[in-house]
């Protein structure tokens, strides 16, 4: 009962933030002062009483404890290793401390900014800039380092859709299949006839929704089901990723509307794992950790049958993460190997479907599309993301032969907030670097 | 509820088959029949219904199943990393494959046996024996691989006890204080007024029995305190290994005899991580994993404060582990650096007070001590070794130059029952090797 109460007091209180900060009210912590060193969590032995953050009293999930959080989730939940091998790539590195000054107008209007300031006002964790394949910028914050893993939120997502793409590509899966013939235990649910094409392009009608301000939305049963929320004594709700997916019903029809919702890319995970017959984690480790020369092993949040959050659990350390958005860039083509077909990265960089994102009504990516797990913007440099809540995201820019990998830990949940911030930052380095001025 | 009559049950089934045993009655699967491989635990999305392992329903520490999640705990728990870093240390390898037929009596009589039958006679899950530093053995069985981690269990007492004695040796703690000097919350504790060197010699006078066939024993307590037993809904214990160690009572004198209690090397955890204000996961990084070119990471299990459990929670890959034992053959000096100083393993190797150890009663242990962590056999050979529970262990034999690192899941807990096939065939390849016999 204490749990319940202390988890949806979590969920009110980023409401009542969000009211806040609607009414010009800025009652949140800013990115220094939430900073989790300075607020010295978890340090001691014991800590003090006042800077402990656990799992069991969802203590993790609320902002500013998030800010040490989401760089420890294994010692908070338990979790898969996608395991390294041999000997990392080697990343050349050029800094380039004149991003620092480099200057962009925030959507929305408001006064200029600087690449630095911009930094803070998304509350970054930790920063990558790649240009044409070295590094130019490189920053961590507060805990995170650059051998430690960072959640990753739904940056899972582009890395489960681009895994389901490539299956398609070598026959494997079949796009245009409905997810009950390669899970049948779906057949009862609102996947069951949905194509794996529209799981991977959030194309479904379900009776669902994923509104990360509000306490009863259904993407907290899937959290509590996963996991990756604790469990209030007494629960009787579905346990387990698959279990919770059985549940979701159909609403409206497939393939009309883009609804961006986590449990499509969990059903796309189970159908992926089902035709392998391998776990997740071992075809991230075997498709791509083999691969990339990562420096550190990742791991997946799993549930208590060990299924990997395929919607949302991956955690990995930032220069792997910029890693994969490089191998995108260049065509799959990364390290002397072909890892990803060049023709999968062409059908991600064409988009998806314009006219049914739009009806979704993000205001902050007008003219954008969403395929295979990756947002489109159809800017003038063919930019692509991969994007998590609270800030996380990979930012493949081919124009400006840029990529750039971001974690943070934002404490409002959704990109809109980040993305005034973020987007135009992210295009005025790419300017800058393209001009190649220093 | 549930989970009571579950974890109970499993503790009873325990108790059954050692007294099942002790009848000659032999109902436990053999390692062969218990290869979890051959089991087929959790394979599939999601595994049939009796083939999956859960923590929170306590099947994963119930026989046959722990052959599967010894290997697996990070699946299963919350965990926090000693990480690796740079490039691993090479070790040659020179097979010996006539290792195998090496022959030796078992302790209490019965036929003799050969190295190869007391692998699965000890239902061995991967060993690895180094003859001069280099690998003459090495086989994984079930689901353990060369880059996976496995539960060491006691092993940890081995690692954590030696970080004391290291600490001791630099002046940092006072053997002869006691440890409420350092953790004044243990002051109204049994550990209160023990001194540090009886927490690494397990000569303090507690009110507690470490009984692992006893249901009922406080080991179990502590197990879940520490969150490596789930806890039954409405748990009122204690929650974490701090907690927990507060609550542990005196009884008779410190120093006066051996009794084997993994709550002592928890209290010394505490007092090096209190002095060094360091979690042991850092330290373990810092003193071993990023000087003896370890392969993989390893990881604790951890409690929900993120305590690292001292007594029994490190896991860790075979050939690590055998490092740590060659590196302590050579006397601290390893790849280079003196790791450990030569006074500190000196005096490991001296042994504790044989007569305090004679009257605690281990049948398979005429004549041998503990110190620091360590088993000190005192034969001829000056071996002593690091054992944990199931059958975990690192056997250090200085007059055959040779090391040897298990890891096993034999079905009943207490190295009583391995010792017979375990010690003699440790010396009969000792013998063998030391003859240059190939």
């Amino acid at each position: 009962m204490k749990n319940w109460v202390q988890i949806v007091a979590g969920f009110v209180s980023v409401v009542v933030l969000v009211v806040l900060r609607a009414q010009g009210v800025d009652a949140v912590l800013d990115a220094r002062k939430s900073d989790p060193v300075v607020m010295g969590w978890m340090v001691g032995s014991p800590p003090a009483a006042d800077k402990v953050i656990r799992f069991g009293d969802g203590s993790f999930f609320r902002f500013p404890m998030t800010r040490w959080a989401f760089s420890n989730m294994r010692q908070l939940v338990p979790t898969k290793v996608v395991a390294r091998s041999g000997s990392a790539s080697v990343i050349h590195r050029v800094e380039r401390a004149d991003l620092d000054g480099v200057m962009f107008q925030p959507i929305g209007g408001g006064e200029a900014m600087s690449w630095a300031q911009s930094l803070d006002a998304n509350y970054t964790d930790g920063i990558v800039v790649l240009h044409r394949g070295r590094i130019v910028y490189e920053r961590y914050f507060g805990v995170l380092k650059p051998e430690k893993q960072h959640l990753a939120f739904s940056v899972t997502k582009s890395y489960v859709a681009t895994l389901a793409a490539m299956l398609i590509a070598e026959g494997v899966i079949d796009e245009k299949a409905v997810a009950a013939k390669y899970v049948p235990e779906l057949a009862g649910s609102g996947f069951g006839d949905a194509t794996i094409r529209q799981l991977m392009d959030m194309t479904t009608g379900l009776n669902y929704s994923e509104n990360y301000t509000d306490a009863k939305s259904p993407i907290w049963e899937l959290s509590r089901a996963t996991g990756l929320l604790p469990r209030p004594e007494g629960y009787r709700g579905a346990d387990g990723n698959y279990a919770y997916l059985k549940s979701v019903a159909k609403a409206g029809g497939h393939g009309e509307k883009f609804v961006y919702l986590t449990v499509n890319t969990d059903a796309l995970g189970w159908v992926v794992s089902r035709v392998t017959k391998k776990p997740l984690a071992e075809l991230l480790r075997e498709r791509f950790w083999s691969k990339l020369g990562v420096e550190q092993d990742a791991f997946f949040e799993v549930d208590s049958l060990g299924v990997e959050f395929a919607g949302g659990g991956l955690n990995l350390c930032l220069r792997d993460m910029a890693r994969f958005g490089e191998m995108m860039r260049l065509g799959g083509h990364y390290r002397g190997q072909q890892i990803v077909a060049p023709a999968v990265i062409e059908d991600i960089r064409k988009g998806g479907n314009k006219e049914k994102f739009a009806g979704a009504g993000y205001k902050t990516l007008p003219g954008a599309s969403y395929r295979s797990g990756w947002w489109v913007l159809h800017n003038e440099h063919g930019a692509y993301a991969a994007r998590g809540i609270h800030g996380q995201g990979i930012y493949v820019d081919p124009a400006a032969e840029m990529v750039i990998a971001r974690f943070a830990s934002h404490p409002m949940g959704g990109n809109v907030n980040l993305d005034p911030t973020t987007l135009p930052a992210y295009h005025a380095v790419a300017e800058h670097l393209k001009r190649g001025a220093r």
